[in-house]
């Protein structure tokens, strides 16, 4: 069976050209980057090669870029670097503005800090377009507020948060507040210059971009006053103990080099996005998209089907060999409707018949075509299903 | 030239039947192992495997297996997650018993931790011969001892601890102390099943046994109170956030299930380690062993060479062709002596003329004469030319 990949948000395959890159760090060039000997030289060489790839991209230095195991440590690693910096200047409860529809590393760290009661905590909530309103966090701001974390495109919904414009009315407002984007599902599709956008600290990962698992970075702009969290040996400028997973590193370099001029990628992602959105909103009733349809990634679908239960929808188009998700991965398994979902205004029985659709640099028309019909079948099937399943509900009552 | 590499305690190549079990992870079965769909699920299969793999040679359940981004993470958890999960029930500080030669990651957790202020801990230096005294840790032990951390093999001298006498005496003592063991270097060499040693952590990195870099585990005890450090998504039974890296947690597993049977390949190694310590110590004047001659690691040589400066004789080595380092690769670059050397009370001038060796499954005898040729060579050039050096220095005087 010719299995159809549309969960892009979730993971993407390593390209092949990455890998091909990455190969020779395993078993031959495979020293230590910390070691002083020649094959300590070489993986520090890759090491270093890589990292300027990843500052070029971001519009940085080299010695602004902290390799990492991912965009969970890295995202852990921006708030709580920052609280315990703060701690070790200063003893008033610091502020944190956040949004209520972040991934839960950042979610969860933050409410953490704020249950061990290190800090003071506001989770904004997006418009019901998925969209953060400037104006809510300039007037969450405290006097004690030291950082804002917005993400730069929701994980679950696609939408495209205003990081110029936050960044913008933070520095009018109060320089000295520290302001970091989750650029994790943006770094495929949008400007992730941080000077232009305005940013102090930048996380991503790689395997979101064509890139390996188990290894990303975390912008962190020159100067600022951060504290590593990870104990041990000084590497990454002391900041990230460790040793450094040269492959992943290598792997990553190489796939945000490649993310460059890929103009013509993302106008074919966005235009097949858009006729997948028009034919199912058009050709399944009761279809609906959340998140607004402009502020939106090129990559990404989501719909509610009231009377159709996701996890049962995920697993009928499986049976077909179409691989989509409600929501984010690192929630499957739980109950718990989508706290994205919820966030933007929808009632737990639209979030739990949501479907995410997203489309990757390898998705085709051909694909998109058949999970159109896949889908309308099984919605089709399951909301016969669940109408039989009401109506005897309502003969038995 | 053929380069020779003596740094196997620093890192190890991939092996290649390792390298071709992760292959397919990366650009075919490259699916998000929390997703519910086929591509999430195989991926999800691969790591269940991995777990096993690991579980079945520390002797423990699946359920007690952590996957961690390398030894640095799995030390930080096991420490700071055993005193995170304290504070969730007491008010008291607790105590935690150390070695003064643990690996950085094990030492400055516990040290940034009592920095602040939330515990207080013991740092239990070793004898002479780089070996913990049990009675030390027992006479350590205050009623509000929560935690023992002690490395298994320590990395620089390769000296192997009592762990299982130190569970043994912590059982009769206060059965409710945690102990805990960095078993990093040791997995390669020693019995690591967790029931026979007593242990109720243990952590390893892949990448010093012939796996990938990246990714390591921590062994934790079912029903053992340990809260998470890393927050985000509920992987890994809510203990560690952040998307499982299935090509390396594969790798991990592959390298784990090849290190059973290898009897007939440490007593290998172990004769040409001892070969390697008879032929210096008889040829090269002045030259000294560092650590227990008899409880040692097979693979770990660790000499001082007084008038040398350790840092040259790496680079002449390297020169040469042969890779060998001082210490820790973590802790090079720094001028600071060895902490380990300094601990057994070496002078701060016989850590610096310190030199590590360290063998693997791939160390010839060939390469070992070679090494003690060049060896004799370059210890021979350099004091020649501190002499000269001290002997102008004096005449200045």
């Amino acid at each position: 069976m010719h299995r159809i990949y549309l969960d892009n948000a979730a993971t993407t395959p390593v390209d092949k050209k990455v890998f091909e890159e990455m190969k020779p760090y395993f078993s031959d060039n495979f020293g230590n980057a910390s070691s002083i000997h020649n094959f300590g030289r070489n993986a520090s060489e890759a090491v270093e090669k890589a990292r300027k790839q990843v500052a070029d991209f971001f519009g940085a230095d080299s010695g602004e870029i902290i390799f990492t195991s991912g965009a969970t440590e890295s995202n852990n690693l921006a708030i709580k670097g920052i609280v315990k910096a703060h701690y070790k200047k200063e003893k008033a409860k610091p502020h944190i503005i956040t949004t209520a529809f972040e991934h839960h590393c950042v979610l969860n760290a933050v409410k953490n800090l704020e249950k061990e009661n290190l800090i003071e905590a506001t989770y904004i909530k997006p418009e019901r377009d998925g969209v953060i309103n400037i104006l809510d966090i300039k007037k969450a701001i405290r006097p004690n507020t030291i950082l804002v974390s917005v993400m730069y495109v929701n994980n679950e919904i696609g939408t495209v948060q205003p990081i110029k414009g936050i960044s913008q009315m933070l520095k009018k407002y109060n320089s000295n507040i520290i302001f970091h984007t989750d650029a994790t599902q943006a770094v495929n599709y949008f400007d992730c210059n941080v000077k232009k956008l305005g940013v102090d600290l930048m996380s991503m990962s790689a395997h979101k971009i064509y890139g390996p698992k188990g290894v990303g970075a975390l912008y962190v702009k020159k100067g600022l006053n951060i504290a590593k969290i990870q104990d041990g040996g000084e590497q990454e400028r002391g900041l990230r103990a460790g040793t450094l997973n040269v492959p992943g590193i290598v792997g990553l370099g190489v796939a945000m080099a490649g993310i460059r001029n890929y103009e013509s990628g993302i106008r074919k992602i966005k235009s097949l996005r858009d006729y997948l959105i028009k034919r199912v909103l058009r050709e399944i009733p009761n279809s609906k998209l959340n998140g607004s349809k402009i502020k939106r990634s090129p990559n990404n679908v989501n719909f509610s089907f009231p009377g159709v239960e996701g996890e049962s929808l995920i697993m009928m188009l499986d049976a077909d060999g179409i691989s989509a998700s409600t929501g984010s991965a690192c929630s499957s398994g739980t109950l718990e409707p989508s706290h994205v979902l919820l966030s933007i205004g929808s009632k737990p029985e639209e979030a739990h018949s949501s479907l995410r659709i997203t489309l990757g640099k390898y998705t085709t028309k051909k694909e998109i075509d058949y999970t159109i019909g896949v889908l309308k079948e099984s919605i089709n099937k399951l909301r016969k299903i669940s109408g039989n399943v009401l109506s005897d509900y309502y003969k038995l009552k």
